[in-house]
C-alpha cells in the first residue's frame, strides 16, 4: 500500500484557527503560558482531539494527554507532542504546528480506521517557553522527573502570580498525577528556528544533537545615588556595568562565527526610575556553542568579563548559572527511522543540530526519543514573522504519520 | 534683639518621625508620590501644621498649603516650602528636610508669639521626584501653569495608575482650585545633593543658577527572534544598541570632568523574556552641564551616539526630548537676602549651582524664589545613605526663619 500522507489543507486551516487565539496584528501569536488566551486554545485542543477520537486526560501541572487506544491495551504508548504556549511576540508555528502536526495524525488515522497494536497519546505540554514561568520545558521536565511539581507550581511569573494559581485561573490543572508511566518512544516535530534548512533548501532537519547551553543571572551591584548632582567619578552605576557586560556577551558569540551565540534578553533594574543611578542591575544570559568545550571556553570569557566590569567601574559582579541545556543525546535508532520515512516520502533532508531547548530534550533521557524540524522561510521565529509554508508543514506531518505508524505497529 | 534659632532638637525628632513613615531597614525611606505611605506622611504634616497654628488647605494637585496668618490680610503671603515625596530607595532628608524647616519656622514663630506683616504659607508640594509619575516636580509646575491639571492628572505610573485616581485613593485631592494667586517671594532649602559643601566646610550653599540639562527618551528598534537559532550576524538586538548607547552616554558626561553630568538611569525593555532577542528598549536618558552651550554640544555628541549605534548594529535609533531644565534666573535680591542672613548668624557659606530641579525651579519665573543648600555628610541623595547632621539641619532652618521674618516683615 502507498504511504499515507497528512491532509494539507486540513492541517493548514488547523494552524490558521488556533494561531487566531492570541492573534496579533503583526500577523503573530501572544499566547503566553496558563493566560487566558492559552486557556482558550487548550480548550479548542481538547474539543479537537475529542472529535478525532481520542480520550483526553490532563495532569496536575496541566499537560494535555490525548489518547488513541491501540490493540494491545497493556503496550506502552508511542507519545508525540509539543506546547501551546508561545513567546510575547510569537508566531503561529513555534509549539503549535508540533501539537497540530500530531492532531493531524490522528485525525487521519481515524480517516483510514486504522487501530495500531500501541496505544498512541499526543501531548500538549505546559509552559515549554519559560517566557512567563521561568524554567523552560517545565511540563515535560516535571513528567519526566527532572523537576519537582511542588517546585514548578511554585514558580511566579513577574507580577507574583504563581504556577499554581495560574493554573487554577484558567482551570488547566487536571487531577491526573504527573509521570510515573512509560512511553515505549516519544517523536516531536517544530518548526526550525534558524536559517539552515531554508539556505540548503531540504525539507527536513533530522536532530542529531544540540548545542550545549548555559544560562546565568549575572547580578550587578552598585550605589543608588542622585543622577544630578553626584559626581561622574563618584559613581558606581549598576547600569552602566551591564551595559559593559551585555556588550561582551555580544562579543563572545559573535567571536566564533556562526556556530556561537550568546544572548542577555532579560534585564531587571532598581530602581529604574529617572530620578537615581541604578543600585542593581539582574541581567539573564546565556552562551551557546555546538562544541561543548567551546561553550565552557565561552563561560569562561564571560566570567573573565564580569570580574573586568567590576574593577573598571566600581561595582560587584556575581554570575550564577541557573539552567543547563546539552549536549543531548539524540536516539540513533530514532534518528534513522525518522531519515528512512523521509527518504521512503521522497523528501530532501539533512541532519541537524538543536541551539533551542524543547520538550523532546527532558524526553531524550526519558525514552527513546526523536526530534526534527521542518524549514522556516523567514530563518526566525519567537517572531512575529515566523513562517513555514503549508506544503512545508504537511510534509513534517506525513513525515510524523507514517513513523508514528511503524512505531505503534 | 539677637536673631531667633531653630530649635535643634525638636526639628530633628520632628525630621526623624517623618523618616519613619516608609522607613527602610537601610535606614532610608521609601515614600512614593501619592503612595499610602505619603499619604500618611501628608496627614501627620498637616497635623503638625494646625498645632503650629495654621490654617492647612489642599488644591486639586493635592499641594498642602498651612497658612499663618499676618496684620496685613490683603499682602501677598511669603511662600516656603518643599516636597515629602521620595524616590523608591531614598533617604530622610531630600524634600522632607525643606517641608519641615518650614514647620521649624512656624513653631518658632508661634514660641516668639510674632505674628508678621504678610501671611505666611509653608507648602508641601505634589510629587517632585516624578519617580513614580513623571513628569518631575508636579504640584508646583501646576501651580505655576507650567503644565496643565489636567494632564497632570492624566499621567500614569507603571502600573497604569494615574496621578487622579491615585490622589482619590489616598483621599489627597484637595478642593482649592490650583494656582491663580501670587506669593510676594518662594523660599526653599533642601540638602545639597553632592559633596561640595562638605568638602569645603561651608554650613549654607547659596544656590545661584543650575546646570542646564537636556532629558531625552532614545527608541531602539530591532527584531524579535529566538535567541538560540538566530545567528549572531542575522541579528538586530536592541538591547545590544542600547548597551552600546549607555557606554556613550557615560562617555560624554565624564569626558566634561567635574562638570558634566549624564545618565540612563531608566530602561523599558520589549518583550524581556529570556527567550527573545528584545525588539525595543526605551531608554530614558540625560545631558547636563553649567555651561548651556557645552550641555548642547554634549547632546550634539549624544544624538551622533545614537546614529552610531543605529548603523553598527542594524537598529533604528530616535531620540526624543522629554523635558528641559535650566539654566534657572535665580533672584539676585533674594541670594543677597540668604546670604545676608547666613552672615549674620555667623554661618560660612558659598554660592553654588544646583544640578538637579527641584520646586523652587518653576517657582523662579513666578515670584522672587531664592534656594539654598545645607550639607550633605555622605555627599550623595535620593540614597539610603543621604545625612546631614542635626545642626546642620538646624542652621538652614535658622536662616530660613530669619529671612522669612525680614520677608514678611
Amino acid at each position: 500500500m502507498s504511504m499515507p500522507t497528512a491532509n494539507s489543507d486540513r492541517l493548514w486551516s488547523t494552524l490558521m484557527e488556533m494561531g487566531a487565539i492570541g492573534g496579533t496584528a503583526g500577523g503573530g501569536c501572544r499566547r503566553l503560558a496558563l493566560s487566558e488566551e492559552e486557556g482558550r486554545a487548550r480548550i479548542l485542543f481538547k474539543h479537537w482531539a475529542e472529535e478525532a477520537g481520542c480520550v483526553v486526560t490532563v495532569d496536575r501541572i496541566g499537560n494535555i494527554f490525548a489518547r488513541r487506544g491501540g490493540t494491545d491495551r497493556d503496550a506502552a504508548p508511542v507519545a508525540i507532542g509539543s506546547h501551546l504556549d508561545t513567546v510575547p511576540t510569537g508566531g503561529k508555528f513555534d509549539g503549535a504546528y508540533g501539537v497540530l502536526a500530531g492532531l493531524e495524525v490522528m485525525r487521519r488515522l481515524q480517516d483510514l480506521g486504522v487501530t495500531t497494536q500501541r496505544p498512541i497519546e499526543l501531548i500538549a505540554w505546559t509552559n515549554e517557553e519559560g517566557a512567563r514561568f521561568s524554567p523552560m520545558t517545565m511540563g515535560s521536565s516535571v513528567f519526566t522527573g527532572d523537576i519537582a511539581l511542588d517546585f514548578a507550581l511554585s514558580r511566579q511569573d513577574p507580577s507574583g502570580v504563581s504556577v499554581g494559581e495560574a493554573l487554577q485561573a484558567i482551570g488547566a490543572a487536571g487531577d491526573v498525577p504527573v509521570g510515573g508511566r512509560r512511553f515505549s518512544a516519544y517523536l516531536e516535530t517544530h518548526i526550525e528556528q534558524g536559517p539552515l534548512l531554508k539556505e540548503g533548501g531540504e525539507q527536513i532537519g533530522v536532530v542529531t544533537g544540540s548545542f550545549k547551553a548555559r544560562y546565568f543571572v549575572a547580578t550587578i551591584k552598585g550605589q543608588a545615588a542622585h543622577v544630578g548632582p553626584t559626581l561622574m567619578e563618584q559613581r558606581h552605576d549598576a547600569m552602566v556595568g551591564a551595559a559593559a557586560l551585555i556588550l561582551e556577551i555580544n562579543r563572545i558569540g559573535r567571536s566564533r562565527g556562526r556556530d556561537g551565540r550568546s544572548n542577555a534578553p532579560y534585564i531587571e533594574v532598581e530602581p529604574n526610575v529617572r530620578g537615581v543611578i541604578p543600585q542593581e542591575v539582574r541581567l539573564s544570559c546565556d552562551v551557546r556553542h555546538p562544541d561543548a568545550d567551546e561553550a565552557l571556553a565561552m563561560e569562561a570569557e564571560l566570567r573573565d568579563a564580569c570580574a573586568k566590569v567590576a574593577t573598571d567601574y566600581g561595582l560587584s559582579v556575581a554570575l550564577d548559572q541557573y539552567f543547563e541545556f546539552g549536549p543531548i543525546n539524540c536516539h540513533d535508532d530514532m534518528c534513522a527511522l525518522i531519515r528512512e520515512t523521509t527518504t521512503s516520502l521522497g523528501f530532501t533532508q539533512r541532519d541537524i543540530l538543536t541551539v533551542a531547548s524543547h520538550d523532546a530534550v527532558p524526553m531524550m533521557d526519558f525514552c527513546p526519543t526523536g526530534l526534527f524540524f521542518i524549514p522556516s522561510e523567514t530563518g526566525i521565529s519567537h517572531s512575529e514573522t515566523e513562517y513555514s509554508t503549508p506544503a512545508q508543514c504537511s510534509d513534517g506531518a506525513s513525515v510524523l504519520l507514517n513513523a508514528v505508524i511503524k512505531l505503534a505497529g
